[in-house]
């Protein structure tokens, strides 16, 4: 009863909780992968944040950049929630990795998993275009890994000021 | 009979349009209870394109900071329309308050109304991440405002180029 | 049957896929109207990869200013995809044409065409408020001829991470 479901919205648009509602309603304790690197205090400051709102029904791994691994390590009865493959792919570009290959990657990782999966995700793409070149590679690579991912999800929320709107299927 | 609705979306994605037409469905004369300062000619101008596009039918009240106020003082039989939260929260923020204060106050003051209130508010998160700290700021507050006051409202509405999509209750 | 179809989305988000998948779906072969201009390598590189991705159901138009123009003299018995109006409202703007007024032309072209038209734009007003003044006239135009062509369009989608959502009609 494999299950994967994606997660998507804009900034501070409640897609957290609702992944995490989803999550628990799916199966306690879960398991929180976290692909957040704390390289800054902003960066901090979210992170103990968003575990401050978890509680007791979450274990945590971390998995800035060996996805697949975890979520194939990971794989046995409890669901796992994945926040966020936006960090995740920043994470990836600024190491220097083919992002293209490693999100071909976890499609194929996703498709193989026993327990449910959920994935958070970002949109970025609905703004002004960024003068900044990398910001608009970023952007576009950011949206490619959000369709590609998509494809092989069951289902896919957008969430719209904390209200969730499923757009897969409909 | 109260009931408060949240209109949200992109800029110019026909947010005020809509919400004049669903408040004034509700009742007419309404109220228009403005939050924009008219701080430089650009919001003049979009101040004044606004104000032509509404007719006889409104009475105006200004409320840059004020909200949960003239929302008290004009509760009564008419609907009200607050544009916008974003403005607000602008005027909010940049008068050195507290706006996460503030926005429980807005919640508890909607709770307490008896005539109908609509409330227009921006996405401003689905861009790519601002490289300007106060811009990251202004974006996660407008996010969670919006969350805030959407938990509150009996329906909360997406307008995508114009075409509204009501996205609580579903 | 003239049938008019507007489809918008983030950058990336899977919405000329959609469209081609959409326009294909009423007829084939189709015409392929393009707006783009080849100004730099980036823009290059992507309407290379937009061009490998159609097959040879397609034949190409290119209009970067005449739009109404092309769908004049391309209606016939096959259905037209024009991408994307976004471009179209760029190079008018930087061509110094009046873009309400062609706006408005296009919105009375489509309404005389025979054949079907499917019109792709981009969301570019969900992010936060650009500093520069020309990027916050072009979000505020860009979600103005959004509104006015979904007006006139029998069909408006949203795309999102590649899925599909009908906002017109509900």
């Amino acid at each position: 009863m494999q299950k994967s479901i994606l997660i998507t919205g804009g900034a501070r648009s409640g897609k957290s909780a609702l992944a995490e509602e989803l999550t628990l309603g799916l199966g306690r304790p879960a398991v929180y992968i976290a692909t957040a690197e704390a390289r800054d205090d902003e960066m901090r400051a979210r992170i103990a944040r968003h575990r401050d709102r978890r509680g007791p029904d979450w274990r945590t791994v971390a998995a800035p950049i060996a996805l697949a691994q975890a979520l194939d390590d990971s794989d046995g009865e409890a669901p796992r929630l994945v926040d966020c493959l936006t960090l995740w792919l920043t994470n990836l570009m600024l190491d220097g990795r083919d992002w293209e290959a490693a999100t071909e990657g976890l499609a194929a990782c996703l498709a193989r998993q026993r327990a449910p999966v959920l994935l958070v995700t970002n949109e970025v793409g609905a703004g002004i275009v960024p003068e900044n070149a990398l910001a608009r590679a970023f952007r576009d690579a950011a949206g490619l890994v959000n369709q590609r991912i998509a494809r092989v999800c069951d289902e896919v929320w957008l969430s719209v000021a904390g209200c969730p709107v499923k757009v897969k299927p409909r």
